[in-house]
């Protein structure tokens, strides 16, 4: 394999990018891929419970229907990838991690699905989500310890990327869901500017929250997913960038984070320095203190109208936790706080384009340590509210190690459209970090 | 009837609002108003065709369960109502006016519907939609002249609710879907602020620019559903208010309004003046000429990543009018032109915001003017594309009557957030144009 000589030897193990290098020039064949991906399934999924759904002899199928196909060899040809169950597919179904769709079939792909699939990606299947994309937890287990939780919602996501059992897989984000499980699960996330990628056929939690959220092993990676997701052509990421600029961003939650997240995380402050950025704190406006609650107002108000047909009738078979947190705050919340809140994080967001004048990047805390023990909780959420309420673009990088050797990731967040310089400055702070 | 003493004699004739007093009060049965709604379509139906699908058993069954229901009597108890083909039903199929998707079950209400079913309404079915509800038309005639178009995308609703089989519909609108359907059938019809209802289960065809579209045979009937859609316990409608401030406004597209239109729409603000409102010329800034532009390649983007599946597995299913329209604009639009066509339209709302400083209310044209014989196309765009495009609030009033004594609509335009405001200012219009 001369064109992947850096590739390690087990192809679960390679990037999106590594194996369509690799399939479209014809070295290797989709279905040795999807095969290779398919047996780390088979000899871990009991102990990890990524997936809600498999579809091993389909994916095959498709592999082979690939490999057969001399032209047209789209960007992901031939890569494996799994998508959170509350995204729609045609051929699957889609249970949203509740009881009340056991067995549903929306009988459509979701526009990310069918994009992903066009560009050659092969679908092997559901990953575990959270009920409805909120607290409740799924099975789905760490990968790196069996007796922890692999955070939320997105936790087969995470999960099945960390455990190299495919090279991509789609989540998404309203609060933490993304950053957070990634952090736990030692993979790149990343959660877009909102708006830019189509959720068509990905249940609403909540709309004007509502993003997609990427999982890959890197940046490079997260960068081409997104420009399949885009629906254009894919661009090379931009890896020549001067030092950045960097806020180093504690934020007022900063006593939520483990003393030893705290630690690692000044520590890595300190290497970029020496590594030749400007690192500065960043301290955010104090009405920023004000964010969580208007989150909480503006995710439970829409949530609540989402789900009003299981309100109405399935109330039993929603969980507890649901119904007296996300729901019960949802109807109690009027319209007129509702908006009030909607514009207050609007206004959030043109603040903080201002404050992104003096910073390439903020340098903030993924989840406050290594993913907790127990599988009842999916961790504390704070560090990502503001991120997401303000609509910026955020990647974390597993690029820091815990007390019990566990995954902690780096959070760097952006300016809202500059997406693609973020992977890139996110590029340069990997490389500075080692 | 003593509570209903205003109503017409039949009804299916009766609004909303007659409807819900009389079934809460004991004094009509839910099952005599759905009887009366479906002998209605009985009659017509053959002549209008507005329905995709009808569940008259269904429908008549649901009423007979509200008439036993002597609790808990919601705000549209016993109201019949129709949904726009593109709204996905639990119960029903859901075709998105396309033969692909030819007795498609999504399996799940939209919370549209279960809103609307939770406050006692009545579903009686389907309404056709154009292709996708974009401009290939479907089988509706105009119920007035069944030579004519009724408009579109949202056909079937302008004309089931015009032709008196239902008091109220669903539509949507992305371009001009519901308020130019609603201007040629002879009914109110309402945009909402983008963003206020929720679209979960609604197709998306280009989600930064989509609303649900309203609508009823009164004012007072389109602010008690929004209210039902907003989740939230239903206000009554604002009647008394100062003599609004009223921006006669033309636009750049004057020339495209037929010369009767524009005769009519003079008069009007002449009436106006008269009422004792002060009406100016409000005159646009001049980029807004570049608003059909940007609004052309946002939601032609957004659309074509939309149907990614659609145009990957079956082109040949799709009508030429879409492949070579929207589709091909959108296939042809890069993603540096779609944010920049976006940004644009979001610095055109900051604008509007500003320019409302001087206005209650806009009063526009709904459309060119009377509804264009043939069904073949469904009418110029133009009068609604500002409107959509800076997510304001619009409701379009059946107050003229043009050359063939067929309804033309009066537009009325708000600022942003200002809907109830909106209501209350097209109250005194209506009285004001008698």
């Amino acid at each position: 394999m001369p064109m992947n000589i850096e590739a390690p030897q087990r192809l679960n193990e390679w990037t999106a990018r590594q194996i369509a290098n690799a399939t479209r020039a014809g070295e290797i064949s989709c279905e040795a891929v999807t095969r290779a991906s398919l047996e780390r399934i088979a000899g871990r999924e009991a102990a990890v419970e990524a997936w809600q759904y498999l579809d091993a002899e389909g994916a095959l199928a498709r592999a082979r229907e690939l490999d057969r196909q001399s032209t047209a060899r789209g960007p992901l040809f031939g890569v494996p990838f799994g998508v959170k169950d509350i995204i729609d597919t045609g051929d699957m179904p889609t249970e949203y991690g509740s009881p009340i769709f056991r067995g549903h079939r929306p009988g459509r792909d979701a526009a990310c699905v069918a994009l992903m699939r066009r560009a050659g990606g092969v679908l092997i299947g559901k990953t575990v989500t959270t009920e409805f994309a909120n607290v409740h937890p799924g099975k789905t287990h760490n990968p790196f310890d069996p007796t922890r939780t692999p955070g939320g919602s997105s936790s087969g996501s995470a999960a099945a990327v960390g455990d190299t059992m495919v090279a991509l897989a789609l989540g998404s984000q309203t609060t933490a869901s993304t950053i957070r499980p990634a952090s736990f699960c030692g993979v790149v996330g990343y959660r877009p500017t909102w708006g830019d990628l189509r959720l068509s056929g990905v249940m609403e939690a909540a709309g004007s929250l509502d993003t997609l959220g990427l999982m890959a092993r890197s940046i490079e990676d997260i960068a081409l997913l997104r420009d399949v997701l885009l629906g254009t052509e894919p661009k090379p990421l931009q890896t020549e960038v001067p030092k950045p600029r960097i806020g180093f961003c504690r934020t007022a939650l900063w006593d939520q984070a483990e003393s030893s997240t705290q630690r690692l995380l000044e520590d890595a402050a300190s290497r970029l320095i020496r590594a030749g950025a400007a690192v500065k704190d960043a301290v955010l406006p104090s009405s920023f203190t004000r964010i969580p609650d208007a989150h909480r107002a503006v995710s439970s108000f829409e949530f609540t109208r989402n789900f009003t047909a299981e309100i109405t009738h399935r109330w039993n078979d929603i969980s507890e936790t649901l119904r007296n947190g996300r729901i019960k705050n949802g109807m109690s919340c009027t319209f007129e706080r509702y908006r009030e809140a909607r514009d207050f994080l609007g206004a959030c967001r043109h603040t903080l384009d201002q404050f992104f004048e003096n910073y390439d990047v903020l340098l903030t805390p993924a989840a406050a340590g290594e993913a907790p023990v127990g599988l009842d909780s999916t961790g504390y959420t704070g560090f990502c509210t503001i991120w997401t309420s303000t609509h910026v673009p955020a990647i974390t990088l597993p690029a820091l190690r815990g007390p019990n050797g566990l995954p902690i990731g780096v959070q760097l967040i952006a300016r809202r459209d500059r997406d693609r310089e973020l992977f890139a400055n996110a590029t340069w702070i990997e490389r500075a970090l080692g």
